[in-house]
């Protein structure tokens, strides 16, 4: 461990009170951005960041938008090494707190709890997601300013106050900023550990691509009395187009839908292995007991490093109470895919088509309408910032990270690539049951303190990388 | 021929224009029985048929209900006879004309027009359904009074004034008045002719049964990138037994389901292979070019022959516009089952549960709203009321009368059985182009004639069976 790292851990350890206190006062502005009753305070939000980073030699600013301003920072480390110069992410607006009466204290009245299952934890909106996050590294910058009157590598910050109602001003504003914004890498803070102990990075998100396909049968709705049995149904053409989406292992039928699919390393596969993950408690937490997807595969495996074809909504015919003797002439379906690293979206939806129309009767006709689509973001794990990150949690955390996958998507991060071309680094110390969304949102005290001790430590390693 | 019947017909020749001009009085009355605004009209109506039954000696009223009055009128035949005595049954009450601006002349204004297809056809909303229908039959009762002072059998006559909107009053009437109303037999006139030259007598009418099932697979909708792969997605379950169905030529799987249906006569097939059933022209009117059924079975068969199991309706998940990446709690299907004589709509029913239950995974649940039920009707075509209308007709049109089956179901059919345990001779002259129910409704003149005189030969031949 370097003398100064040192230092800037005693620091932390002396500051811990003070820390705390500084989340506390974020956390009281009641920065939702969603709701323009609030406006004044995502504004008063974001003059805190800034304010907080100049106190710590940051040259920051409020930037205004068409929305909710961003907030920028710059540190030129004096450390006379020009790389990596990292950009920081995180957002400090935060969802609207209702219901009201589901808080057991009030949203914007952070306290410290004891909770029977973590200990001591920061109750309050935000607390985790994401203002507890991207102060771990804020309180790291401090105690590396304060222990050593610098940074150890340059640092710019971005801070954005719409990530909760869509990010509208993200992209114009990456845009005109490209210059002051492209740095070697970005650090995201918004992600989760594995469990209360172990630390993780988060190594793939599943891209996302889409399609909505509308069946149509007769030209109008039918009389099932005087067409019944004659009379093509399109519900039961979707429906049996759709019960053969996969076939009896789960695996998805469209042709070449895993061609391009990594396999997965046994390195990774041992390292999931080990973690014991507990599908029954996992499953069992929203009433289900029986993995879903592909036979053989297990829930992880399946969720950080499979694709999958899920149909997201169906409707045809009469849905109305009682009963409609209507053969429709419609029915149609929403489906969206979840992509692996090397997966084309387009491919996927041409494939998805494809299945359809080679299964559709002659007289039917299907439609398919524009979907979205975004590739999935695989980080090289092998590269020096993630090995400095990595040895760095394990430094501080004394086992290894896991390295995980994301099910879901996580915008900036493929904003940051799509847009800028920046790779990203994503961890993040939150936990799934931290609540954020909902009443009583909570961030381990153990997770914020080791957080900002996990950051100093991994701003030290990226300084000898 | 007799000679009384000569007589009779004699007079409906003579009285052709007179016969019409009765017709348009009852069409020009808009007796809308589903708009508050046409109470009065109903009545008027009511009175009309009333007073019509007491000009040829019925001992007619009209009988108020909660709903539109009903009227009654009774003719004792003074030949001696106690058997036959026939109830007659037609409805009054029309549907609303509107989209009025579609009408090439307003509905309630009666007249002849020529049509390319048909020749003469009467013009006006009720022409066909059911004021044109039920009035052939006034009108052969009218011809015989007036030849020979007497019906040649008991005739007793329903009319209603609730057909079009749900007929609310109809059960509690039958029931009020059973011992006034349980005749020998039903003659209703409320369906069609094979096409404008060829009779048809309906033999068959397909019952109806129905289920909604509800599959529930997670306790709570889910976020498909935190789950996507393996939690079960319960549009997935619901698609795949739905897509498993049907097997590969259109024969349903629900265990037993074709247990009880009667195979066809090979007579009944070769009359309906005879008809030249144009398939091409049915589906195509309707957008459709193959039949979709059973493989192997024509467009007749299956309509008039064979049972189907038609999803009505399914739902589940975000249907709204663009994406959600949701996987829904739940999904559902509404089903009805089109039914032959012998089947059991609770029997169909049980099976569909079954055949749901069975393929249904270990952690999903199926919940089956409670449905309706009642059985196919099927006529004996050997009975001598059979035999009689059936001869009557192809002395009047010059060919053997076609046995139909209705794909649909007739409401008062089925409440004559089952309330009053009388069977029905299902005798019409409507065509399918009768535009019923729609603008510019309109009834051959041919066979408004020539259904006057088929019942007059009906009256006849049932005297003498």
């Amino acid at each position: 461990m370097s003398d100064p790292l040192n230092k800037v851990l005693e620091v932390l350890s002396g500051e811990e009170d003070a820390s705390t206190e500084r989340l506390f006062e974020i956390i009281r502005i009641p920065s939702i951005s969603t709701d323009p009753a609030y406006d004044d305070a995502c504004k008063d939000a974001a003059e805190w960041c800034a304010d907080k980073l100049g106190e710590i030699g940051f040259d920051a600013s409020v930037r205004p938008t068409t929305g909710k301003p961003m907030v920028v920072g710059h540190y030129t480390s004096s450390n006379g090494r020009a790389s990596p110069h990292v950009l920081f992410y995180g957002h400090y607006d935060v969802q609207p707190a209702d219901p009201l009466d589901k808080w057991d204290t009030p949203p914007f009245e952070p306290q410290l709890k004891d909770d029977p299952k973590y200990g001591s934890v920061i109750s309050g909106r935000g607390a985790s997601d994401d203002k507890g996050q991207f102060m771990t590294f804020l309180e790291a910058c401090r105690a590396w300013h304060d222990a050593t009157g610098d940074l150890p590598v340059s640092v710019s910050v971005l801070i954005e106050g719409e990530e909760e109602s869509g990010s509208p001003s993200l992209a114009p504003f990456l845009e005109a900023n490209r210059d002051e914004l492209i740095k070697d890498f970005a650090l995201v803070c918004d992600t989760g550990q594995w469990d209360a102990d172990t630390p993780a990075i988060t190594t793939m998100l599943r891209g996302l691509c889409s399609s909505e396909v509308v069946v149509t049968g007769p030209s109008r709705d039918l009389h099932s009395g005087m067409y019944g049995g004659a009379a093509r149904n399109p519900i039961r053409v979707l429906t049996r187009i759709l019960g053969s989406l996969y076939n009896e292992n789960g695996a998805v039928q469209i042709p070449g839908f895993y061609d391009d699919v990594r396999p997965l390393s046994p390195d990774q596969q041992d390292q999931w292995n080990a973690l014991d993950f507990d599908t029954a408690q996992f499953l069992g937490e929203v009433g289900l007991k029986l993995p879903a997807g592909e036979t053989g595969r297990g829930v992880l495996e399946q969720l950080w490093s499979r694709p999958t074809a899920e149909i997201n909504g169906i409707i045809g015919g009469y849905t109305g109470p009682g009963t409609k003797t209507v053969i429709p002439s419609k029915a149609s379906a929403k489906l969206t895919f979840r992509l692996v690293p090397d997966q084309d979206p387009d491919k996927v939806v041409s494939g998805f088509k494809e299945f359809v129309m080679s299964r559709l009767p002659d007289d039917c006709s299907a439609e398919f309408l524009p979907g979205q689509g975004s590739p999935a973001v695989g980080f090289d794990t092998t590269g020096p910032a993630f090995r400095a990150a990595a040895g760095a949690l394990a430094d501080e955390w004394g086992k290894q990270p896991v390295f995980m996958g994301c099910g879901g998507s996580i915008p900036i991060v493929e904003s940051f690539k799509s847009q800028l071309g920046m790779e990203s680094l994503l961890v993040g110390f939150a936990l799934d049951d931290n609540q954020i969304h909902s009443p009583n949102e909570k961030y381990n005290l153990t997770s914020y303190r080791k957080g900002a001790r996990s950051w100093a430590r991994i701003l030290d390693n990226l300084s000898n990388m």
